[in-house]
């Protein structure tokens, strides 16, 4: 099959790969729907996450299974599933209390951005769906995987309840989804950082109450001149550098809650200004498993649709014009098509 | 009037200062009855943190209250107050929020070493006790105005709940006293972290179920040990260097909290690996406005003994021996008697 792979900075290719196998009773072989791009795949395509070897790319995905090992027991071949990113077993004290990306035997999925993928611990990191879903629904069950999952876990994060005032800090795919998840959760006020036009249209429609495109102390100023010089009750930080995390710190108040998802890159925070703010830290990789039941439901109810933020569809032969697009912030996110 | 005043580094010393005065008609005027050297008054003491001139040190207070300005309503001349080391208006946003430390009007307390001090924002600051306390219960009542508060805090804020499993990383009063929170909340395991003999003791009085001796990595692997593996629920971080900062944030489950009390100093945390632990963070200045009256009523009713960290006691002419002693850890905490 024709896989993705990245061989270092900027130089992504499709190259022939072994269809993968079942190597352990506990793996299930999927073909893929749809699979993408993620914002986090870009820090080793911009080389500032080093590679050691050529690696094999994508975490992201839904599809029919095909193939399961003998101890596998919650999916079976023909059904339609979604996992996290994470794979977890679902069943280690970490898993039970919540925490399935911080599993006793959590793996990072890769190899996703290809026709076949193997899922290790499938009955721990798939969930099906109870029937086939219909074509148009496939972006948003995929969104489900990792960037609405990772947005709805910045919202629980950062404790958004309903009529609290939300922040959102990075207009990404998943900086758009926090907006979305907050509004789900009842937030009254969301306001979303942003000064890309494209991008603060999709957030007013996902439920976005004000943008505010100043950024850094101006943008902090004026976050604060909105909330009555107090800051918001939840801040999420889907961006993961130094600034952007002092901007959500600062643009909260004593007592408000942040949501840090985006994996922070030389971030090295100062704790003596940070204690004084009296702010509530939270994140890490998402445990999306713990939202999939939920998640998938409401896109199944057609009560979200995340897969909005697909804004640019390829065929996988051209993947890497669909980093290119993403780097270049041409695109939100590019869906692949594999077959 | 003799007050304590700060010079520069291990330079304390007591000269003759004007008795404080009202200055604003919310101040008021308290005769200490007891005070106190804090942990905090030694990162100046010691030369970490910068003076920038004499600077009249002692920030825990409690005493009769001499005089009130003409605005003050809910404490009168006569009473025996207790008051927060923050000074705040009880008032604003973020005061109503419960967080008194991030007061819209937040002062720090100064110049409590002494026979006498100025309370601004009394109505906001003090709580009085229904009738004089007897002479036996000051120290501990002295304990509620910070560094019990402190402690409380540090346990609330790392989520101490029934059944929980606890750390205690750092054995100052602050720490001791977080054992003592940690038991009035139902934990089931407190493990304090220390290698006083005397400040161990002191931390099984108070609760704790189990002492480790090791520090940094190694006491890491033991409380890992002591917790299948998995961390603690709660981790209270009682010190305040990177060093501590770490050991708690390692030693705590994914999805468990950390509160910290420890002002930071040169403390810059790497979020990279803070961020694949999945911990949550919350600290800062305790309020302990907040937590003042139910502290007050539960030593009043002979619940809690918190004074129990003063193992020194000096009349105030012998301020600088209590430095001196808490400095060189021959005491845990150093009262004084100002009259």
């Amino acid at each position: 099959m024709q896989a993705t792979v990245l061989y270092g900075p900027r130089d992504i290719r499709l190259e022939e790969r072994d269809e993968p196998k079942i190597l352990k009773p506990t793996d299930a072989i999927i073909r893929l729907a749809v699979t993408c791009v993620c914002g986090s795949d870009l820090w080793p395509y911009r080389g500032i996450q080093k590679i050691e070897q050529p690696t094999a790319m994508g975490h992201e995905y839904c599809g029919i299974v095909e193939e399961v090992g003998s101890a596998v027991k919650t999916v079976k071949p023909g059904q339609f599933v979604i996992g996290s990113f994470c794979i977890s077993d679902n069943a280690c004290p970490n898993c039970r209390a919540g925490y399935q990306s911080g599993c006793q035997n959590l793996e990072f999925m890769t190899g996703a951005q290809a026709p076949y993928a193997r899922v290790p611990f499938a009955d721990g990191t798939l969930v099906a769906t109870p029937e086939l879903p219909s074509n148009d629904l496939l972006p948003s069950l995929l969104a489900v995987s990792d960037v609405l999952g990772t947005g709805w876990f910045a919202a629980d994060a950062a404790n958004v309840k309903p009529g609290s005032t939300v922040v959102v800090v990075g207009d990404g795919a998943v900086g758009l989804l926090g907006v979305l998840s907050a509004k789900q959760m009842g937030a009254e006020r969301i306001i979303a950082m942003s000064r890309h036009e494209s991008r603060q249209k999709l957030a007013r429609e996902f439920g976005a109450t004000d943008i505010v495109t100043e950024r850094g102390g101006e943008g902090v100023a004026r976050i604060k001149e909105m909330t009555k010089g107090i800051g918001a009750d939840s801040v999420l930080e889907c961006v993961g550098t130094l600034e952007s995390m002092m901007q959500a710190i600062r643009s909260t108040r004593p007592g408000g809650s942040i949501g840090y998802v985006g994996v922070p890159h030389d971030a090295h925070l100062d704790m003596q200004p940070v204690f004084f703010t009296l702010v509530r830290l939270h994140g890490g990789p998402a445990p999306v498993r713990r939202y999939l039941p939920n998640l998938i439901k409401l896109v199944l109810d057609g009560k979200i649709n995340p897969g909005k933020v697909f804004d640019l569809t390829l065929p996988l032969d051209k993947v890497s014009e669909g980093y290119r697009a993403m780097d270049e912030r041409r695109a939100i996110k590019a869906l692949l098509k594999p077959q």
